[in-house]
């Protein structure tokens, strides 16, 4: 945990090429942007570990490592509220994901369709 | 850097209101997802203390916490590429926020319109 982010890749199924291209934290995780694939929203921000991006990649089923758990979970398993993977990209820097996904029904635990429909703390009216 | 998180509002002039419903990492950061406001796509992930958040919020321009340089820094400020900031939302975790921006230019520093241009790890053809 005191670690200043992991440079050695762990041994997972993840695809060798693309774990020695991550910028883990020192928690050994990479942020994960979920964003529904048509209508461009952002849905949540989640974190994964080398091995829930494998099974993210190989399943096609978006999952996550849960911080305050410390378990994977599975988007959905529980709720029904599935993600169905269509694309995943990696940032310049190694250290974020952006998660593409089929999202059905809500996405945030509290029932709302993204985890930012709740509190804004910025609306400028000058949308040019 | 050891600490579980910082439950304590740190003295800055961000609305108090706001700054209670944080829940920063260790560093005393919550993450900043940057979106561009019309066209949806995904800018960057930026990270912000109680003090870019404020002045994000204040000015109107995207401002960060460089976890590198252990500074603040205004988008755009060197580049030109600066972002007008639009909309400002919290998750249900308030430990993100979404940045809904008009970016001039590219996001990236690469010269890329994001982050996320460069580095396809999955696309999948089914996209029905």
């Amino acid at each position: 945990m005191s670690d200043p982010g992991s440079d050695t890749a762990p041994d997972t199924g993840l695809d060798p090429a693309v774990a020695g291209r991550l910028k883990r934290n020192a928690d050994g995780l990479v942020a994960a942007i979920v964003q529904q694939h048509d209508t461009h929203e952002v849905l949540m921000l989640g974190w994964m570990d080398d091995e829930a991006l494998h099974r993210t990649l190989s399943t096609g089923r978006g999952t996550y490592w849960s911080r305050s758990r410390q378990e994977y979970w599975v988007k959905g398993e529980t709720s029904g509220h599935t993600q169905r993977v269509v694309e995943v990209r990696l940032d310049c820097d190694g250290d974020t994901v952006l998660v593409k996904v089929d999202q059905t029904g809500p996405a945030c635990h509290t029932g709302a369709d993204t985890c930012f429909d709740a509190d804004v703390l910025l609306a400028n009216s000058r949308d040019d």
